[in-house]
């Protein structure tokens, strides 16, 4: 998805959020959502035409074996959506087409969602050292990785 | 996986931690890894032999279309090895058996990783208010579940 394509999606979503805590448990309501940390283990590299997860050196012993595998999930984080208000949106109208019907983000993609946590499937290129290059990502760069997975 | 098997794994894995702060980012390197928060959007109920996605009644709007699709990916918190120490295993035995040669954890699915995310793909059966059941999961019952896409 495009900045601007991203951009439109965000202007045009419905917002019906949520009206309980959930939305701000991080900061007020630890009792009913305790929640859980999770952090970067690595980032989304894009640099002359190459799309490069490169992982934190602390992580590398984490890759041994990656290379028999031909592809890999990569579940990375929505960073530049990670407010209360965005995370609290629970309907959007799909690709930010206000003529497609609304819908729940469970039952979309959209980058706004209660955990910003998204999911792509990439094929590999190579591996080498810390960095493992993909085909492509739909991501910003620098998008914080969270993980990766056969 | 059962109970057991999990058991297995978890003792035969052999332990090769972060030295860094990095599995304990959340408390005492902010600044390295700031992280961000996740909390459970709902929770895996095992009853009579049915599994359910039992979704907190806050997200119900966010359902709204689900019902279009067959299946749905489930993304789960995997909450019995969310300690630092757990966290910190980046080798493991596949399927707990030391036969298998070491993997790191991001070229196998083990249950302990950097940031305990589990990814399961599910058929739906069924979707009745907050409730979605399922064909089934390999995770324990009461597991909290953090998102669901399409």
């Amino acid at each position: 998805m495009t900045h601007s394509k991203l951009l439109s999606l965000l202007m045009s979503v419905v917002i019906i959020s949520l009206p309980s805590s959930h939305a701000i448990a991080e900061s007020e309501n630890e009792e009913l959502s305790p929640g859980y940390q999770v952090w970067p283990i690595g980032w989304v590299r894009k640099h002359g035409g190459k799309t490069v997860i490169e992982v934190d050196e602390a992580y590398i012993p984490a890759l041994l074996g990656l290379d028999q595998f031909d592809a890999i999930w990569v579940l990375y984080w929505f960073d530049r959506n990670d407010t209360p208000e965005r995370r609290g949106i629970l309907q959007v109208h799909p690709r930010g087409n206000p003529d497609n019907p609304l819908r729940g983000v469970f039952a979309t993609r959209a980058p706004v969602r209660p955990n910003l946590i998204a999911l792509s499937r990439c094929r590999i290129l190579s591996i080498a050292g810390n960095r493992i290059e993909i085909d492509g990502i739909d991501a910003f760069p620098d998008t914080p990785v969270l993980d990766i997975k056969p």
